[in-house]
Parts: structure tokens; C-alpha cells; sequence
């Protein structure tokens, strides 16, 4: 069993970054889990967008593997947290690792997007990128909290 | 134009509390606006979850005033960033101060959220209650800068 959180570069807010740090620990008191910062395009402004996009999905294909992925997409399936919890819990119990992708402020290239066997929606509302990666560290902390019957404050 | 945020207590995380707080920095730098930490239930636990909630309506009600109440509520409307933007702008010309109200962790009294003008909710998930005070604040924020034509990265 183990999870991965794959995004280009570093969260830059310092401030989501320890509440971050804070889901991760408690996660992986509770399964292997590992965050990977992959390449990150610098010293491109938007205007570079194609060619940024690609950087970051050569970087994000490298931790890929055969892993089950699970992309963060604003177009993706929602579900409530019971639904999500349930569907992470099947997806642990099938053995492959479990491996969700967010992009940078550009969002995912198309390529990265096919290749996901999931694509989820955290909400109807955009979030920034930085904000969607705690929400969803969060969520799973969630999630494996209902799976293993803990209490976990509303 | 004023805006308030209410909830019982202080965010007890450091971590999601400096992110409230970095976003209510900026908030306020566009619009004035005021997080009043109102009056919590100390020494109960949750088997006293009644008498908890009417401690903290009553702390909440002193701050509503004939404000134009938005309560977050799992079971309220589903907007996307921009029709919540829309919303937003509409209250706020029309002058009356807009306060939004989140529960601590047992959520709203039912009679806070009778007395509310609009219930939102923020996802079909479940986040924790500090932890959508700050998505709350983030998506108030993104709102104002969609409001105000201002770049604010995806």
C-alpha cells in the first residue's frame, strides 16, 4: 500500500505549505505516503504556456509508472466525502500504488490528463492550485480516517 | 462595503491559521473587512452538543445585526467561482454589510440557519470546520479580484 502526491515545484506559499506538512504526517502515520515535487519550468512567463506544460508533464510521467492515477481536473467527478472514502479504499485494497496528480497554475497537459485512470473534482468552485493541494491531502486524511472507524472532528 | 466573517472561536491549528490570516491580509487591502472570533462553548464535551450550539448561536447572534447573513451549510447551493462572484458583487452594491457565518465543529444551530438570507456550500465533500473557514476566505478573495478585473492565478 502506498499513496503519492506528485505537483511541479514546491508549494511557494509558506503558510499552505506547513498546513501541508501537517496532512502528510498524518497520513503516513496511517499509510506509506510520499509527496514529490517534479520539474518545474522556470524562467518562462505564460506566454511559454505550451512549452511549460510540457516541461511539467515530462516530470510528472517520470513518478507515473503503472500506479493508479487520480488527476485533479475542475471538469472531473465529484463525490462526497463517503463516496470518495469508499473509492479510495477500494483502490488501496487492489495493491497498486495509489497516485494523485496536481498540476501548477496552468493546470495539467492533455496527455497527463488521458493518462489518468480518475479524474476528480474537489468542488464546483476553482480553487488556486496551491489551496486545491491541501484540500486534497485533507480529503485523504479524511478518508483514511473513516476507513480505519477513527473519529475525525467535522 | 463591509464585510465580516463570524465563527465560535479561534482557529486552533497555527498552520490554517496563518492562512486565514494571509487571506484576510489581502481581502482587506480591497475591501474592509473583519474576522470576530465570537463566543465558544469551553469545558463540554460533545454528549453537552446542545447546550454547545445554543452557547455559540447566542455568541454569533450579537454580531448579525440586519446583515445580509451567508451560512455554510453542507446542505446549501453549489456555485461555481464565477456565479459566486456574480452573487457576491450583487450584495455587496447593494449596501447592506455582508457577514458569513461558519459553525465550530458541531456545525450551525437551526435557528442560525433560519435566520440566514443565503446557504452555501462550498463542495459535495466534507471539509473540516477550519478548514473551510479558509477556503472560504480564499474563494471571498478570489471573487473580489474577478470583481475588481484583477489578475489571480488558477
Amino acid at each position: 500500500m502506498l499513496m503519492k502526491f506528485l505537483w511541479p515545484g514546491k508549494t511557494r506559499s509558506a503558510e499552505l505549505r506547513a498546513v501541508q506538512e501537517s496532512y502528510r504526517r498524518r497520513i503516513s502515520r496511517q499509510i506509506p505516503c510520499r509527496i514529490i515535487e517534479t520539474a518545474e519550468a522556470k524562467g518562462l512567463d505564460e506566454r511559454s504556456a505550451g512549452k511549460i506544460m510540457e516541461i511539467e508533464a515530462k516530470g510528472l510521467e517520470k513518478h507515473m509508472k503503472d500506479d493508479y492515477i487520480i488527476c485533479l481536473f475542475d471538469k472531473g467527478v465529484e463525490m462526497d466525502s463517503a463516496e470518495f472514502s469508499r473509492f479510495l479504499g477500494k483502490r488501496l485494497d487492489a495493491g497498486r500504488a495509489v497516485t494523485f496528480v496536481v498540476g501548477g497554475f496552468l493546470g495539467l497537459a492533455e496527455r497527463i490528463l488521458e493518462r489518468a485512470s480518475f479524474r476528480l473534482s474537489l468542488s464546483k468552485m476553482t480553487f488556486s492550485h496551491e489551496l486545491s493541494r491541501v484540500i486534497l491531502l485533507e480529503q485523504v486524511y479524511r478518508s483514511i480516517s473513516i476507513l480505519k472507524g477513527r473519529h475525525y472532528a467535522k
